[in-house]
């Protein structure tokens, strides 16, 4: 169902959002009216595109309103009436509501005007957006920038952030709304004012609920295997072997054996003797409803099936019997069709993976489980640890948005890392986002990543953008690569996300000293000036040190130099330390490793490193990767690792563009 | 030296380019006149910002034009005059042409209007471009979309590119030109036609000559080091150590000593009783030009200057004696202020960095040394190779330019790597770097990046934006780190520059492939579609396998299947493949990478492997890098090599940003 022109004025007017005086034109004679020059536009639900269907007239007096009159009436017979109202005039922003069946209603909002589809400067806004997280969002578009007064443009930005509160409002209290166009809407120092309004309703999709989960799901003390195998090639085997290490107590459930793997094997789940909080299910798909109800039987809070064979191929009847029995027993199901999961610091391998990844302080959820094994696999490698590894497999149940919450309360863990490609549960997903470091990668971005994202799982992926902008609108961390993910991960687990952007850069080579200038700068992060400190840096540094950040050591500084430098340039108020290493022939890099790391505790600030090169500065790697110093092979991972660690720049990457 | 707009409009006219219908009004006589609408514009040297000054105004019949003038007469009443041109119509463009230090003369051009400078749409043309490349570099502006037709605009590319050949004649042919708007110029599918000019001469600036180097420069049969000690602490005696493993001929140079480190010692570089072909000089700076001179008496081809101590430290003096001592004799001098440079596959170490990387194809130009000390470290550890090093320092003679024009003369190197803060011969640099792929990285982007690079050399940053445009505009791929430009050089040493653009994927695991999909499709690269061999491959692999490129062979892939798909896939009409490995519980990682080398064999087209995780595809990953199969550990890093080795996508990133 449409609204139109005057219907949306109607609506928009009930929530204090101004609209441009205007007479609605029904029958043959001509309204009251004296403000000139003006615009007579036809009212139908028929016409979406009233420009181009040349229903849009301008009259700059009396006569002219008549002459337009007619015309319209005569091209539009049928239309259900015509509004004349003042022609405004100010910046054009693009105002546009789209409701995302897993965001809900997000606010598009950026430069209008003919070209709005051609520079594509337009922001989505969740509804669940604060004033300043609005604000915050808002400064990635070069609308910002007309408002805040740009040649001879200027608005009124409180005006304008004060208009969308109001259309939060509105949208909130109106959840049939699907789309609404306020297209163009004027802004100037005195009014913002919609001069167009056309809305489309429709019933609000079913969406599955958030259901919270209990604390301890991830933590069991005791693990049922069903379908456990003694063929070393079967999951069934695999599953049991990746259990030896765990402290708590294993059950192989298999009517064919007595034991397996060393541990009492039993019948059913039914008949082990003691309580079970977790049951791996590995069993032909067919068979899963049935075991779960097993499962159900015996109190099993956990079901994690690993079996494959449900929506994926296409049997969405049978995933839907899994919920079903899932929700008649209050068993929170996980999977189907996953790898499974992980508690590195439990010792818990509670899946088909071989590796179990060293113990940290980062949250891994993952819709891919292939994305698991490899990323798994490299952190074993790189040293880099996980409170928890979670494959979601086809979210029958269990969410990502749930697992997210369940990691923001858990004490052990300090930054959560997403691999997204389909998510329902968005618009609850944007009440936690901002309360840990979260970082994300989002999988489906153009159109070829989608049809391979909706070929690979069971789910559509989402629009990129509308995930992108909604989740940076409530401080997450949106990245492009897995690289870039881990990097970012190591800055947060060791500080994470810091209010200042202030950055000082000491390094003993010139060229990667000047490259993290310019990245610092391109990204907005801010150069701390050491001018405070000139003479007394002067009296411990060579003559020809560079005299400003970045502080240019030259080449044959040691670690006495680094030190003295360090001592002196504590005093200045920087956020983030960044410690650039090249090995040099009287470079002694373990020793200056140890400056870093003493830098890091005295400052107690946020002191990143960059260590370039192979072998000559291995050692010293190692000192900071075990000390917890954030450390980079390249400049620009470690200052792009330090931006996303940024509050207010880590999205900033249109500056960066703007700055070229 | 300004012009005016009538006489910019005369200077166009001289060459073909359209002006408007224009009269120029001097005395007090109306002009015979009859194009309505006009313009009427003040013309005045002082005027610089006509429209700001209120310079400009329209007419619309005679009575108006009267007005207009008398107004304009009475504002300015010292003007030259006022000119009355036709009123244009069309899409604005910006066209604004620069005479770069470096570059010479480059056209700005992109969408013109009042938000030019908030949108930024502006891309830099070099005039050494032919018609084919300006196309390719206008492609990156939203002005090609616009001429191309959007919405109600359109204009005529022919006609636009035609406008710019005749600019790029005029330009050559006027290179007093400082700077010249045309701003704006009107487009249409009839003409072009600017509405504005407004011109700036000066004298050209002294530029530096471009000089050819001679063939074997950088591989002398004999080398002397003078400065050489026996001092383990000075660079004199890690240049002799350093050239123990040279097969040629080694002559230290040293009043002091007999004997260095076992090579015979000699007072003076004039006593050596054979040829000398280089130099590496390591005296005090004072004494730097007498050591020169004596260089010159024995007929030194290449004297290297690692002493500091000149233009970096203030003694601009000093520098231009060793210029002219240099020119005196026809030395040839690399530095002062330079590592030295290293010749891998003749084990020559002609520097005194302590590493000698692998042999390779790629010649390492820096104008950094000690980034060189970490790249060299680096490369020694991942196995990149090199066919030559060499470190600028200050520039006084051979210029980088000029090491590039020898190194695309060169049959031993593949790829050219540039790190790039400042370079004089610019416009030079233009006419060789489509000749072989080259990778630049350029400093000095932002203005905290511009402050270090012209404290930490002699020479001052130039223009990134222009550097870029310019140098992409040509062929040249400008990276913004490091870690992408080696990814990049090992591509394009495998296999060059690709023309098409067409990728396939092939993956055990859904995540990455997607991930993959959408950076390819986001980078402009096509994904080949795989419906030819659907059912052929469905022969093969399981039922759940993708159907779509990429390919997924689902997690329990092995060799035999990954084979098995390939020869199926081979008679697709790609141009590279992708071939993505995660180590999952089947995945025989080393055979696969056997069957990728066979690909690469069999297709004799580019294949790239992103083998990812740590231990588990470690052996793997040793195969394809022996076997020269370029191989990544991260997607984005992949597909972002595979984007930089394809000629039209290279520097889409502007279309990225668009697809999201």
């Amino acid at each position: 169902m449409h609204l139109t022109e005057p219907e949306v004025y109607k609506l928009l007017s009930r929530y204090g959002i101004p609209v441009p005086n205007y007479a609605l034109v029904t029958g043959e004679e001509l309204p009251p009216w004296n403000i000139f020059p003006a615009v007579v536009k036809v009212v139908s639900k028929e016409v979406v595109h009233k420009s181009n269907a040349g229903g849009v007239l301008f009259a700059k007096d009396q006569e002219e309103l008549r002459e337009a009159l007619s015309e319209l009436r005569k091209k539009f017979p049928n239309a259900e009436g015509f509004i004349v109202e003042e022609k405004l005039e100010g910046i054009e922003a693009f105002v546009g509501v789209k409701r995302d069946l897993s965001f809900l209603h997000v606010v598009g909002v950026g430069t209008g005007g003919i070209l709005v589809e051609l520079f594509k400067d337009v922001v989505f806004i969740p509804i669940r957006s604060t004033k300043e997280e609005i604000e915050e969002q808002l400064k990635k578009t070069k609308l910002y920038r007309l408002i805040k007064g740009f040649r001879n443009f200027k608005g009124n930005k409180e005006l304008f952030l004060d208009f969308l509160e109001k259309l939060k409002k509105l949208l909130r209290e109106h959840p049939e709304i699907y789309e609404l166009d306020l297209n163009p809407t004027f802004v100037t120092e005195k009014y913002v004012i919609p001069a167009d309004g056309r809305a489309l309703l429709k019933e609000p999709e079913r969406r599955r609920n958030f259901k919270p989960l209990p604390d301890n799901l991830f933590r069991p003390e005791s693990v049922a295997v069903i379908g456990a195998s003694k063929n070393p090639k079967k999951v069934g085997y695999a599953l049991v072997r990746n259990l030896e290490r765990f402290k708590g107590k294993v059950f192989p459930v298999n009517p064919k054996y007595e034991r397996v793997l060393g541990f009492k094997c039993y019948p059913s789940v039914k008949e082990i003797p003691e309580p079970v909080d977790c049951a791996l299910i590995a069993v032909p798909a067919e068979v899963v409803p049935a075991v779960l109800k097993e499962c159900g039987e015996k109190g099993v809070k956990l079901a994690v099936v690993i079996s494959a064979g449900f929506k994926e191929a296409g049997r969405e009847e049978l995933e839907r019997e899994v919920v079903e029995v899932a929700k008649e027993f209050g068993i929170r199901v996980l999977g189907p069709n996953t790898l499974g999961f992980m508690v590195p610091p439990l010792g818990l391998n509670a899946s088909f993976s071989t590796t179990l990844p060293p113990k940290g302080e980062i949250s891994f959820l993952s819709q891919s489980g292939a994305l698991i094994t490899a990323v798994v696999d490299a952190a074993a490698k790189e040293n880099i640890g996980f409170s928890e590894v979670i494959s979601l497999g086809n979210q029958s149940d269990i969410e990502l948005t749930e697992c997210f919450e369940l990691a923001v309360r858990s004490s052990d863990t300090k930054v959560i890392l997403s691999y997204v490609e389909g998510l329902e549960l968005g618009w609850e997903l944007l009440d936690f986002v901002g309360r840990k470091p979260a970082v994300f990668i989002k999988a489906g971005r153009s159109e070829g990543g989608k049809r391979a994202a909706a070929s690979h799982t069971g789910s559509l992926a989402g629009n990129y953008k509308v995930f992108k902008d909604a989740v940076e609108c409530k401080g997450g961390i949106v990245v492009d690569s897995l690289e870039e993910a881990f990097d970012a991960c190591q800055f947060l687990t060791a500080y994470g996300r810091l209010k200042g952007r202030k950055l000082l850069i000491v390094t003993n080579a010139g060229g990667p000293g000047t490259l993290s200038a310019d990245y610092a700068t391109s990204f907005g992060l801010e150069l701390v000036s050491v001018d405070p400190v000139l003479e007394e840096l002067s009296r411990v540094l060579p003559p020809n040190w560079s005299r400003i950040n970045p502080v240019d050591l030259i080449g044959d500084a040691t670690s006495d130099r680094y030190r003295a430098a360090f001592e002196i340039l504590e005093k200045l108020n920087w956020d983030v330390c960044l410690v650039i290493v090249t090995p040099q022939s009287m470079t002694d890099v373990p020793e200056i490793s140890h400056e870093v790391v003493k830098l890091a505790e005295r400052s107690r600030r946020a002191v990143v490193a960059c260590f370039m090169g192979g072998h000559s500065v291995s050692k010293g790697v190692e000192i900071l990767k075990r000390e917890k110093i954030p450390v980079y092979p390249d400049p620009y991972r470690a200052v792009n690792s330090i931006r996303r660690g940024v509050w207010s720049v880590q999205s900033s990457s249109e500056e960066k563009r703007e700055r070229e």
